[in-house]
């Protein structure tokens, strides 16, 4: 079900449990998703990265629905069909409707479409845009 | 500075020229960018482009602020140098502060690596999360 | 100017030599491109990459002008400047027009934008096209 | 069978079935895919995106073969699943024969090879091919 | 199974048979994956492939070990399945441990990490950086 | 110079003071790159960023260099002409040759070339190699 052996949290060790009851605590839900019962077999990584999407998807300058949307939109991008689903799951439950998933979908397209425009015209950036408009 | 000529305003056709216009009534600017000079070599490629970043990119379910933050993650993404410059420069222009920028970077960021350890290690979707949630 | 010393052809060693010349005489100009300069610093790289190329590029059940417009759609895709560039101008010199690039970048476009709403919405293939229509 | 409810066509809106009409109508064919059915959702999204789909891929100063294997090779590239098996059966029901399916993968195999080469080794882009051969 | 007949043992021919041994001989196995399979249709494009691999992966001054996780990296960040699982299976036989895995990933997401965010904050390459150093 | 404004030593808080010093201490040099300080306008995003890379990069069960070559296979593959320069660097300083660099390139080739073609053919996974040769 996955390249290494997926850690259940009734075999895993106290430090990993421990992170797990956080994994859990902060969504506050019940189980706890493949993505961290594979990284387990490592317990530096699933700490490393746990602790990162838990500092960086909480609310901050951007509240944590707009950040699960920008998630969407770079899973889709790389073709990265667990964190697609997984991450349109958790942004639905945070309130995202299906007219504001399309909206997203709408501008993933339409970015990948010039995105290849502007690399194979090879369009030479903007003086006022330089520095993303910092000049 | 680009891979075909870019079509300035006063060598455009009426039909160019028309579209050029609406860029800038839409965007309350003085200038056309360099992307749609390159399109322009091709009308109907400009004209059509033209027509769904302004139909995309407008306020709807999702605020334009919004959109253009999820532009530039796809953008930073695939490496897009251009676009990455342009639509930070109008996320800008549109509100988007500093702290805003650098946590749709820090989101990007987490992304691309959870992409592509979800992909490496080949995480099975779990049920709750297939569909994006809806089962 | 690139990241390995560029190979010039008065430094290179007879092996180097005799590729250089059977580029120059299958393209039919007087000099060699930054490409394989890069590559020559390891010339089993060079000599397999370049016999690639010239097998593939020549004309088979395709002409060799669709195969540099396919070389072009990937580079586009990918990112890379110095391909897009290259190959652009191989694609001009075999009778290219500015239409017929237009459309190639038009249908790059569409397809960046298709593929990433097919892997955005998660769109399970169709019975009929599964194998590519095999069945 | 996808993030968003397929919409079928007994199901559809007319708005919807008008398009999807135009979709069977333009390609000969008795049934609507997938992806057209997860687009409809947002019928905007479903209306821009078949229109420039329509445009793109008709004959034009590239006949609609080679634009379907272009396709082919930008969705291969991009790792799509769904776009690479819709659109090689597209390309197929349109005379590609077997070598000429091998020809486009060992050019996308190529072009995918030497833009990493290219990229790894920071090759700067020869004046001969700067704005693709314009000079 | 795949977009093109696998072709077995039993059916290839002499020329596709040699190259079937020749794989089996160099990995001491007694079976054929189902890529090579797949390449045959096109027996050029598998002797081309197959002698480029058996070329590349080979000891040198890297060993085929370093190389196989090099590859895993390259296939994770693609999203591509079957090499990610393909070059794992072969890392594996040649004495990848679990955690070297594991470091192998977390290097992969650190990389994806940062790319994503170089480019997104479009980091000028330093002085001291420049041509990977060589100044 | 970036979209961001690089944050130097003398002007930076004593909270990204501490993390300059910590990088220019873990590397045995008397400068910061353009990376660290494009990031430092966040200084949580620098510091979790740099505590990863510090972590991850480090020997392990893989050695420091063999790390950085992994770092540059997906720099190049992700067209990241930052990170593939400073990390080619950081690899030739800890003792990579032109030959090895060489080797590196030709996987990430190779890898790039049959990443496409698995994914093109859509070759399924053989049953041996399924989970990555785990069964």
């Amino acid at each position: 079900m996955s390249i290494t052996t997926l850690v259940e949290y009734h075999d895993a060790t106290d430090e990993v449990k421990t992170i797990y009851d956080d994994i859990m605590a902060t969504r506050g839900s019940d189980w706890v998703n493949n993505f961290w019962k594979a990284l387990a077999s490592q317990p530096e990584l699933l700490r490393r990265t746990w602790q990162g999407v838990k500092s960086v998807m909480s609310d901050g300058a951007l509240d944590s629905l707009t950040k699960e949307m920008i998630y969407i939109a770079v899973s889709a991008t790389n073709s990265c069909d667990y964190c697609t689903n997984s991450h349109t799951a958790a942004a639905r439950s945070k309130g995202m409707t299906d007219d504001m998933f399309a909206e997203v979908m709408a501008v993933v397209g339409m970015a990948n479409q010039t995105n290849s425009l502007a690399n194979g015209f090879q369009v030479e950036v903007d003086e006022q845009f330089k520095n993303g408009g910092r000049g």
